[in-house]
Parts: C-alpha cells; sequence; structure tokens
C-alpha cells in the first residue's frame, strides 16, 4: 500500500452521503468532523444545498483538493461513488457502510469489486464495515462514535468498531489518550500489516496496539513486526482465542480464525507482546508509553508491609522478572539508614510507620545499584501520606533511569495521590501483581527490541530433484507422497536409512548386500495404509531370508488387497531405535500463516500428552533451537536418566530443511517424518508421510 | 476452641493501654472504639485518671463485666495483663502488641507463655502482632486502623494486617461491606481454623473471605471447610505461593510456609476457592454475596457487537463453564422478536442499534431457557443508554432465579447506571472476561456446596504386623526400610510379586520353585543403594541356574563394598514389564498438611515431566480416582495407543492402602512404590523405598 501519512493528516476531508438527519451516521460522522477537525469539511449529498451550514456538493468529482473521503451511503452505490472518488484523485478513503463481505454472497462480490477499484486507482481504503478514523494530532475524528479520543501517544487498531466505542468512553475516564485510531472493518484493502508500518514509521506514536481477531497474511505479518518493533513496540489482544472464541468469530465477521497454534507461534515470531485480556492491554501499553525500559531484569520491591511484599514476590515469581539480589553496598547503606527491625533484604520492608521520606532513602539507595533494573513502591495506607510518596516517587522516576511501578493500596486516598505519578508515566494499582505484570511487560519489549532475528539457513538442496519427484506423484491417483518420500529427503539432505525401493526377488537382494547387518523390508503400495496390520512388513531380516521374505510380503499383499497398486518392497537398513530418541518433525498449512513446521518426541509424547511446539516457516537456525527448549521432554534427548544425548544439531538441522523444503514447494500439505531417529552420532528420517496438492503442481 | 460470640458481639469493651498519647496505638484503638461502638468503652491506664473523658482503670481486675479486652501495652507486660484478664474472667482478648514468635527466640517464648495462659484460662485469643477486631453489626472498631468497614455480609479474616488496612481504605470506595474482619497476626490461640468454623454458623455472614500465608493445620483445615461451604462459601488468596514469595512469607512472619503442592491439594481438597490475585478476591466475594447459584453450567451471552461477543466467548472458553446451546423454542423465539439481522445464537447479538427493551425481549427469551443457568450482558456505548439496561438487568435479575453478570464497556456512562444494579449485586467490568470469571466462581461453588465429600475406606489390613516391621528397622542403624518393605505392603494389603528374602543357596533354590517362571535376584543390604551398578541385581534366571547366581551376586557385592551389612538376597517372580505400565505411588509429609499421597506414572513422567498429582490423606476413593484423571498421562492407563487399560480399580486401591497405611503410621516419614506395575489384570509393587523416624517409634 502507498503512504498513508495523508490518511492521517488530510488537509480536506469529505464526508460521502452527509447529512443532517437524526440518527444517520452521515450525521454523526459530520458533527464529530466538526467538532475540532482543524482542515476543510466538505460535505457530499446530491439531496442536499448544505449541511450544517457548509455547501453541500452533488457528487465528489465536482470538490478539488479533497485528500480523505469517507464514506456512509448505502452498500449498493459504495462501488459507483468510489469509482467518482477515485477519477477525482482521492486516495484515503474510509468506507464505514456495511453490508459486504460479513453479509453473503452479494456482499462478497460487492467487496471483491471494491478491491479491484481501490487497486485501479491506487486508493488506500479503510473498512468496509467500520467506525472510521481518527487523529487526535488535527483533531480528526471522523468516526460516528458518541466519544472521541484524548490526545496521546498510543495509535491504536480494532477489528472490532464496538470495542473502539467503548474503549474511548472509558479511556478519556482514565486518561489514557491516543495518536491514531483506527476501525479495520472488513479489511478489504488495508490491514493491519499496513497500520502497523504506518505507525513504525511515525514519530508521534510511541506504542501500537490492536485487537485483532484474524491476521490475514501471517508471514508478511511477522516480517514487517519483526522490524516495527525495533522501535515501537506492538501489544495485540487476539481474540478468538478458544475453539468456542472461535466459531464466534467467523460467524461474525466472516474471518476464517487461524488455529490457536498458529497464532501462538506466529506472534511470537513477530515479537508482538501478546495481553490476555483487555485489562492488560491498556495496563502494557500505558507503561510502555510512559517510562524507560529497564537496564536487566532483576526487580526490587520497596513497601511498608510484609503481607503486600509477599503478594508482590509471588507476582514476580509468576513473571519473567527475578528478585534483585542486592549488592553489598546496597545492604549496607540499607542497614545504615534503615530502622533497626527494618528488612533490607529484597523485598524492602521499610515498616509500617515510615513516612515518605524513608521511602526516598530506601530508593535512593537500591536505584544506584547496578542489579536493579526496575522497581515498585508499595505501600498500604498505615502512616504514609499517599501524596506525599506520590512525589517521591515521581522525583526518582525522573532521577533515575528505571522504570517504577507503583501500587498504593487504598481507595479515595491511591485516587487523591494518582495525578501526581500519573504525570511521570508510572502506573497505580490497588494489586501490586498488575504493577509487577506491568514491568515485565517492559522487560519482555526489552529483549523483543534487541532480538537479532536470524535468516533461516539456505541449504544447499537438490530443488530441481524434488520437484521431478513431487510432479511423478501427480501420475498416480493418490494425493499421498509413497515411493518418492526417501528420495524427496534424500534431495534436501535429510539422511535416511540405506536402502532402496526394488520390484524383483534379486534387486532386493543386491539391495540387501549392500547394507551392513539385517534389513527391513515394507511392502510399497499407495493402497496399502496399514502396512504392518497385512504382514507387510518384516524386520531384521537377514540377508539369505530376503528372497524368501520378498516373495511373502508380496504374496500377502495381494491376497489382502488383490486391485492394490503394488509398485515394490522397500529394503532398508535397521535403524538402532534402542540407542535413539524417536521424534516428529511435522508440517501443516494455516490459513492465515502458512507452513506450520512442528516438533516433538515420537510415540506418546506428541500424540497422547500433546507435547509438541510450532513455528511458522522459514524456521532459522536459532528458532529451531528454541523448538528443542520448548518442549517439556527436552531432558530426553539431553541426558535424562543415563540416556546419553542426541545429536542436536542434526535434529536443528532437519527442522530447518523441512522449514525449506516446505517453503519452497507449497504443493506439500502436509507432511510428518515420525520417527525420526535421533542418536548421539547423528539423525535419520525413518518413515515420512506427506500429502500432495496435484492442483498446485 | 470456646464459642467467638462475644468477641463478635461483646457488651463491654477494655482497652489495656489505651491513652491519648498522639500516634500511640492505644489512642487510635480508642478512637476507633469511640465511633459508633454501641456497647461500653473501658480505657485501663495506671497512669492516668481518664481517657477521651472516660474514667481509666489501674487494672483489668478493677473492672466488672468485661466481654473482651484489647490488649496493646509494651510486649514484655503483655502476659502479665494477660493472666490478670483471665483471673478477672475476660474470655475474649485481642493482642494487638507485636514483639512475638516473628522477632526471634526471647519472642518465640513470650509467644509459648502467652499460649499457655490462654489455655489456663479459656481465653479465645486474636494475635498477637495483629490489627484488632471489627465488627461492624454492632459499630466495633477494636483496630487502629485510619478507615473502618462498610456494613456487609462478607466476613474477612488476613494475615497480612496491613493488608487489611489496604482493602478497608480501598473497599469502602468500591461500596463493599463486611460483617465481621480479623487479622489473625501471629495465630498463637485462634487461628484460621477458628473463625472458619464460627463465621460458618453465623446467619449475618454469607461469604468467608481470607489472606492466607500459611495454613497451621492443614488435615483440620480440610475437614472444617468441608462443613462449613456445605452453607457459606470460602474463597481464599494463599499468598507467598512461588518460591521466592515463600521466602518472604517466611522471613517475616515467621510462618513456615508449606510447599506449593500441598496447599493446591489442600485447599482444592477443602472446596476452598482459591482466588489467584487480590482483584478476584473481591470480585468473587461480590458476586458470591449478592446472587444465586446457577442451575447448571451453561451461561448465555447477550451483546450489542460482535467483538465483545467474541471476547466473552473466550472467556467462557477460559474458565468452567460452558456456552449454552439454546432449545428450540429460545431460537424460534428469538428470530420472531429479534431483527433479521441479529444473531439469534449464543452468543446473541442484539444488534448496535438495540434499545435496553431489545435487550430485555431477549434476556426474557434466554433466561426461560432451563439450558441456561447463567447470563452476561455485554453492552459497548452504542445507541444504547447505560442507565436504561441496568434498569432491565436489575429487573431480570430479580424476575429469573440465574445469575448475571454485566459488561458495560464504557467509562463515566458505566460508571453513572453502575449503582443501579449494585444494588441487587450484579457485578459490572468493563472486561467482560471478569464477569464471566465471576459466574464461574458461582459455578463452582455451586459444585462445592454440593459435593458429597466419600469418606476414606477403612480396609482391613494387618495393622499390628505393620507395626512389627516397623519397629524391627529400629534395630538397624539405617533410617531406610529395607528387607522388611515387601512385607509391609503385604500386612496392608498391597499386591508384591511372589518371592522371598534368603539367606543361603539352597534357600534361594526353594524359594525359585516354589514361583512359576524364571526368578529376579535382587541383593538385600541398607548399605548398598544401586545394586545394579555393582551387578547385584540379575534378571531372567531359570530355576537351575539360581544357585551360582546366588553365589555370584554375593561374592560381587562383598567384592564391590567388604563392610556392606548383606543381609542376603531376594527371589521374586519376574513383573512382566512389557504387559504392564509402571506408575509410581509415594508419599511425602508437609509441615502443614500432614501426609501428602502422590500418583504418576513411572519412570520419565514423573521423573521428568512432573505429571504428578497430589492429595492430602486419608484419600477417600473417589479422590483416588480423582487423581488418575488428573495426569496427563491418564491415557496411557486406558489404553491410548492400542494397550490394553490397565485394571484402574487396582490402582485406585493402592493408592487408599498406602494413605491408609501413612496415616496409621507417622512414623514413616516418605515412602515411594517405584514401579507399582499395573496391568489389566491387576497391580503389583515392584519395589518400594522408605525412609522410617526412629524418634517416632
Amino acid at each position: 500500500m502507498g503512504n498513508l501519512e495523508t490518511l492521517f493528516s488530510p488537509e480536506r476531508v469529505a464526508v460521502i452521503g452527509a447529512t443532517e438527519s437524526e440518527g444517520a451516521v452521515g450525521r454523526s460522522v459530520m458533527e464529530n468532523l466538526l467538532d475540532g477537525y482543524e482542515g476543510d469539511v466538505v460535505p457530499i449529498n446530491p439531496n442536499a444545498d448544505e449541511v450544517f451550514g457548509l455547501e453541500a456538493h452533488e457528487s465528489i468529482t465536482d470538490v478539488d483538493g479533497v485528500d480523505f473521503a469517507v464514506v456512509v451511503v448505502p452498500p449498493q452505490i459504495v462501488n459507483t461513488v468510489l469509482e467518482e472518488a477515485g477519477e477525482a484523485g482521492v486516495r484515503d478513503i474510509a468506507v464505514i457502510t456495511a453490508g459486504f463481505g460479513e453479509s453473503g454472497s452479494e456482499g462478497a462480490a460487492r467487496e471483491q469489486e471494491m478491491r479491484e477499484i481501490a487497486e485501479e486507482y491506487g486508493i488506500n481504503l479503510v473498512g468496509p464495515n467500520c467506525l472510521g478514523v481518527i487523529s487526535t494530532s488535527i483533531g480528526m475524528n471522523a468516526t460516528f462514535t458518541t466519544k472521541s479520543a484524548l490526545e496521546g501517544s498510543i495509535s491504536f487498531m480494532s477489528q472490532s468498531g464496538a470495542f473502539i466505542s467503548a474503549v474511548l468512553d472509558w479511556s478519556s475516564d482514565h486518561n489514557i489518550g491516543f495518536n491514531d485510531v483506527v476501525s479495520l472493518g472488513n479489511k478489504a484493502v488495508l490491514d493491519e500489516v499496513d497500520f502497523i508500518e504506518h505507525w513504525g514509521d511515525d514519530p508521534s506514536t510511541d506504542v501500537i496496539l490492536g485487537y485483532l481477531e484474524d491476521i490475514e497474511n501471517g508471514r508478511e505479518f511477522i516480517d514487517s513486526a519483526r522490524e516495527v518493533t525495533k522501535e515501537t513496540p506492538i501489544v495485540v489482544v487476539k481474540s478468538g482465542r478458544t475453539e468456542a472464541g472461535a466459531s464466534a468469530a467467523s460467524s461474525h465477521t466472516g474471518a476464517i480464525a487461524g488455529s490457536e497454534r498458529a497464532y501462538e507461534a506466529g506472534l511470537k515470531q513477530a515479537g508482538v507482546i501478546r495481553a490476555e485480556s483487555v485489562q492488560e492491554l491498556f495496563d502494557y501499553a500505558s507503561i510502555l508509553e510512559g517510562q524507560p525500559l529497564p537496564d536487566n531484569d532483576e526487580i526490587a520491591i520497596v513497601t511498608n508491609a510484609g503481607g503486600p511484599g509477599v503478594m508482590s514476590t509471588d507476582a514476580v515469581g509468576d513473571s519473567g522478572l527475578q528478585m534483585a539480589s542486592f549488592a553489598d553496598e546496597t545492604l549496607e547503606a540499607l542497614e545504615e539508614s534503615m530502622p533497626e527491625e527494618a528488612n533490607i533484604f529484597n523485598p524492602v520492608d521499610v515498616l509500617g510507620d515510615a513516612p515518605a521520606d524513608r521511602y526516598e532513602q530506601a530508593l535512593d539507595i537500591v536505584l544506584e545499584d547496578p542489579n536493579v533494573g526496575s522497581a515498585i513502591v508499595v505501600a498500604s495506607p498505615q502512616t504514609i501520606d499517599f501524596r506525599d510518596l506520590a512525589e517521591v516517587i515521581a522525583e526518582k522516576q525522573q532521577e533515575y533511569d528505571a522504570p517504577i511501578a507503583a501500587s498504593l493500596m487504598g481507595g479515595e486516598t491511591a485516587r487523591n495521590a494518582k495525578d501526581i505519578i500519573d504525570e511521570v508515566g508510572v502506573p497505580t494499582y490497588f494489586d501490586p501483581a498488575r504493577g509487577v505484570k506491568s514491568l515485565d511487560a517492559l522487560r519482555e519489549y526489552s529483549e523483543i527490541k534487541t532480538t537479532d532475528y536470524d535468516v533461516a539457513t539456505d541449504f544447499d538442496v537438490d530443488r530441481e530433484r524434488a520437484r521431478e519427484i513431487l510432479e511423478r506423484t501427480k501420475e498416480r491417483e493418490t494425493n499421498k507422497l509413497g515411493i518418492e518420500a526417501m528420495d524427496l529427503l534424500d534431495a534436501y539432505g535429510i539422511p535416511t536409512p540405506d536402502g532402496a525401493i526394488v520390484s524383483d526377488k534379486q534387486a532386493a537382494v543386491d539391495a540387501a548386500k549392500e547394507i551392513e547387518g539385517n534389513v527391513v523390508m515394507k511392502i510399497v503400495s499407495p493402497d496399502i495404509l496399514h502396512k504392518s496390520d497385512i504382514g507387510g512388513v518384516e524386520v531384521n531380516v537377514p540377508v539369505e531370508e530376503v528372497a524368501s521374505t520378498y516373495d511373502d510380503i508380496i504374496s500377502r499383499a495381494r491376497n489382502y488387497q488383490p486391485d492394490a497398486n503394488i509398485l515394490g518392497v522397500q529394503v532398508q537398513e535397521m535403524a538402532d531405535l534402542d540407542a535413539g530418541t524417536e521424534t516428529i518433525v511435522g508440517m501443516n498449512r494455516d490459513p492465515q500463516f502458512g507452513p506450520l513446521v512442528m516438533f516433538g518426541l515420537g510415540g506418546i509424547f506428541v500424540e497422547v500428552l500433546e507435547d509438541a511446539t510450532f513455528r511458522v516457516a522459514p524456521v532459522s537456525e536459532g528458532e529451531a533451537s528454541e523448538m528443542i527448549d520448548e518442549i517439556d521432554s527436552a531432558p530426553l534427548l539431553r541426558g535424562a536418566r543415563g540416556r546419553d544425548p542426541v545429536d542436536e544439531d542434526g535434529v536443528v538441522e532437519t527442522i530447518q530443511r523441512i522449514s525449506q523444503l516446505v517453503t519452497d514447494f507449497p504443493q506439500i500439505l502436509e507432511l510428518d517424518i515420525n520417527p525420526l531417529v535421533a542418536t548421539p552420532d547423528g539423525v535419520e528420517a525413518v518413515d515420512i508421510r506427506a500429502t500432495i496438492d496435484h492442483e498446485e503442481l
């Protein structure tokens, strides 16, 4: 999409469908624009001479110099109006009108046409089926909400317009301001990626917030978000999380929600901070907007009471933060300046009779400690004056470069002190756990900001051979990978057991002679799914029995299924399963995120315990390593219970090579290497299943 | 403890240490009592003639008819004063003074003496080191807080006095009232169990809340709470949850915090609703105080917007509630009365232009549906008037017997409507997830209230033989159970493999002949821990090799450790491990809850994946069954991956028999049956380790 600068700072705005009719959306939009917008407002309405005292034009084509148009006409004529606007040179348009993709096939067709018009004219189109756009820096509220936004540096996009109405009503009450607000609607043209890219370059935006029910293009989102979060944090509530929620999402917005596993992997890979609730969304936004990032993960707690100190310590334990270990000088200084009964270890207890200046002494000491990255000040209303304490906190926040949160544990007394610390961006909550969690979001962003995303390795593979193998499957009537499976892995450099697929007895014997030790023999037929059940697999076959076993296997298969297309017998080296650990590397395609690579331990671990982890491909070396770290059963690969640690590098490389394979070939719809046997000396893919999309070939 | 009636409704209260001195605790207590308490206040102070215009007495012994005394004198004279009070017949006393168990050995000795005095005189003693007691129904604030409590039906105990100060300050701002408030302090005499029992019988208490850092006597707590929660819900924040938190708890209050696993099991067994945060504590309390319990687990959502509907549905997915499936008549009625574009399926979307009466129609229909147990009304500020909607909600809550929560998603507009629904106990939160969570607490309590706790089975065991076996270990120098282990299990009816421990070759052969098939032979020595490593275990020994194997094992052991005390060789039936699944049944003693019985799958499952579950003994049949349900690896016992399901009843019975054994013998400090092999035909305890406390024998 083009530059969105003008969308948020137009000098002349047209309202197509402007009216004074009571209850009409076109009236609300006019009223909101006329209330504070610095530029020109141009009403477009063929049936009116003027609207709210402004000359009304019959068509957008009659007006010059319109930067941005808001469309509120009935759905049937929206596309006509859009073409006129395109002709008139308007390049930024918000379509508020509903009745498109969300409302059946006729609407979907209209939305497709809209997309084409937007493309033809290069229109940055917001919506349709949305609430509009707000840009507080120019006083523009181009929506039909009843409340507008306070000025601030949070830019907010939402896939639910009703949620924007709610947030605006609520945020003005909580003194939370916004830079831009966008209602995404059906995302026919502009989507979340366009806005994060715009806000990432926008110096007025300090934090990007999103309420999203789906993400249109997962991989693009990941790549953009990784760039943007180098400078600007992104916090997202992804709604429609649970199965039940997802079904509501798709029935409502027509969005096909991707699976939770894909979003979990994708948002993490994108460097997005995920809020689990609306409360967290704004808690995180406020602290990210207002405070510096911590130098390290250690937090100091300063409190005037034991109980609240314990609560805060619990919250630290639940977070990614660590309780700071104070330096010796810190302890000495605290010992010197605090009363004897005070606890000088973290959490520091300055005692119930502490006035604000004792807090100040303690804060000065702990914030000087290089081990302390952030601090929370917790106070129960005993003898302390919360306003005095708030002054101290505000001062310290300015004096030191560490983020501070507060928990002034009271009602009215706390409210009365809130404005003092609000001004310096220090949040206060009754529950100290909320403050700790907010500081933890700063820690998380600080980690994201400094992440050096490694690029997926480009292994030297035989892509042409892989293509030929996949094309060969087209000739067959099944979409399963069969005889070609091992060759495909071989083309992408993934170790497989020695062996061959043969179609006569002598070839079987010759193949077995090439292999050291006894062999495994398996029927190869796309029509026989459960090979073992019909006696189609024999293990531990000595070379002298290969010929007779060949006959046995073939005749059992024919017996079992006379019409089966039997391609031959696979003669394979015996994998030393006892010496190794069975793992699974798999892939499924997610509608939003594309190829999702899975890793887990074989057998019960993935199948019963669901101990598996996912990444959106392409998967880099670092990500593949993280995948191993993430599974609960990882110790089994690392020498638990007296085993020898397996070749983790081999596993990591296989994950990456599979990632490369499924990225190179979108025709591979799903794939499982099960098991990939990992031993101390390497890995070997013993079996693979894959489904190929013939249409794509 | 005695009846606590008088503690909360005294007619005459003495303040021992009453004073007018600025900043003194004795002054604050006097001021608080004089502000609203209906009864007599008697100041005791040998150095004053009067305090706040009331005649001051030299000693409590000079005054008649005192029901309740508050003690604020220095710690050194507290016990003297207590004896005087005891002599004077005062039976309810709160000791606010600090300087006891929490402050070193001198204080601990004082606290012990205090306990003895209380016992001698039968004093119901609150504290020491506490804030005091509040009873709103008689206007009594016998604490030194700056704020008192509003009247209500929540009774609240807290192990942190500072937290009470904070809650009182906050709650008056949030219109939350209390019946009684108690600061538990060091719990020298009265503890959480005394108060839940008292409030359980108190008709003025609708909900019991607790902030606890530890529980003194876990089993007693479980038994009392189970009784009380038949009538009155108990909601607890257990602080000091994480390792870091627990260390803060013990450094502060001298409490030895039990492990989180023990509290998790114990609170669940007690039927206590556990709040994870202070916010949850009061969210749950408010809704439990104000609303009826749901008839079933299904919830209806009625909203005016899709996005908030999705958020609410997500929250239902995260809870123990289910999305209600509407009856056909409900869908028909909704279809008839709602606009065409409305979504009549759950979540019901009454559309953005819905006025309050459309909500009313929808609520009337869904609340009539017998499938619907509870409802949440979610509204974004579009055209709706929140006050009108609040009126509708309040009316419906009165009309139907179902609990309702609201999410009026706004700021000032929502605050302005809050009082209307507050009055009927309907909470409203900006985040619909909080409302859903609160309704889920009602569902949880409804389940707790109707739980029929089964009594632990009293199996017919040979307790005398077990005692003798345990006593025999006393003669040895190790506290590990050795040669006697299998006998002990046998005495408690737990199946063990056939076999015997023998100390000569011929006996070994004789023993092997008694056993069908090959045998396992293991060295028996309390000094040899890793039997396999030194060649002390031979499996699959045919009877003809038993004699020579006996010699081999003995000589290897002597060779390895010449000074080892070798008791013999165990000759045991081969357990058919392949046909069975290895499980572990174990026990550890928790300082608060006593014997904690563990169950999990053997090998990696408990040791690497920590997939285990716990219950405080005695464990009933129902609880033992639940334990199997709770582990992630349960499917492996139930036929996953083509296995035959094992004899679950045998596992359940073994858990119970172990529970009985460790309850009968506190001398058993810890115990592991590992593995208990479970097959389709039964279970067999193949190996056991136990540690015995010789002191207790």
